[in-house]
């Protein structure tokens, strides 16, 4: 049971964007030019960032979420090119503290191929979900068990995105 | 030296949110709305709460800029009251992890006057901060070591907002 009254059983994030949508929306808008806006990474990778940092950070919802909108974006025969091993590495940093992101670590993803955006949205990606993992489970907001729910919430982010009405 | 090239030579979040637009836009709409939105805590105690999370998490260039804002925005004579104090309580466990948020830390907040709204915006205040924090040193932008930098920002902060132009 979420730690105040929300007024709303919605899981996770959308319990919480629901009950204050002045902070929502901004949130929402935030999520979506970063996981799906144009140019940078392949939505797929941006989102496997997004679970891997969920999972460092132990956040169910958020860690069951974003690897079923992982799993729905990239080809069956995905596998992780160096540049996106080393930018999970600059991801990994960022969940322990910003000042982890050493210089070595962007070498490696430059010297792999990544750009300066991608560096930015990676070190950015990650920040935001230390936030909505910090956000969904310091208000003990609840997890489906059920995988078919994540793989409904998929459908909907991969075909009408994070800002579309619920 | 940040660890990409920004393109301008601003201090903290303002190179990266001039750097990026796009996302730029969304994070000053949640922290305009968090810190100085109608309603809640006072604006000098959401900064308050900011300063300490960002104090928390060694990040010099927020934890200076928002003591600035709280100290420009309470009065000379301010103290903490036990619910700011059980606020500050909560906001720390978040720094730690959303799981580090008990019932008992909040129950010892709404005991102590809290609304379930500033229970809300303590958690979501404590969690954007661990956001910040993360994005300003993750990507090695640098803090001005005058404080008089900081108490010219406090002036614009106050005056007009994280929204307004610069």
């Amino acid at each position: 049971m979420s730690h105040i009254d929300l007024g709303n059983d919605l899981p996770g994030i959308a319990g919480l964007t629901a009950y204050r949508p002045e902070t929502g929306r901004p949130i929402s808008e935030l999520v979506e030019v970063l996981l799906r806006g144009p140019g940078g990474l392949p939505r797929g990778e941006r989102e496997l960032i997004a679970a891997h940092v969920s999972e460092l950070n132990s956040c169910t919802f958020c860690a069951s979420s974003h690897a079923a909108f992982a799993a729905a974006q990239l080809p069956a025969d995905h596998v992780r090119s160096p540049k996106l091993d080393a930018l999970l590495a600059i991801a990994a940093a960022v969940v322990e503290s910003g000042r982890a992101v050493t210089p070595e670590l962007v070498a490696k993803a430059r010297e792999n191929g990544a750009t300066e955006a991608e560096v930015h949205d990676t070190v950015l990606i990650a920040a935001v979900f230390c936030m909505l993992n910090r956000y969904v489970d310091g208000l003990g907001t609840w997890a489906p068990d059920d995988p078919a729910a994540y793989a409904a919430m998929a459908d909907r982010i991969v075909n009408h995105g994070y800002t579309a009405p619920r």
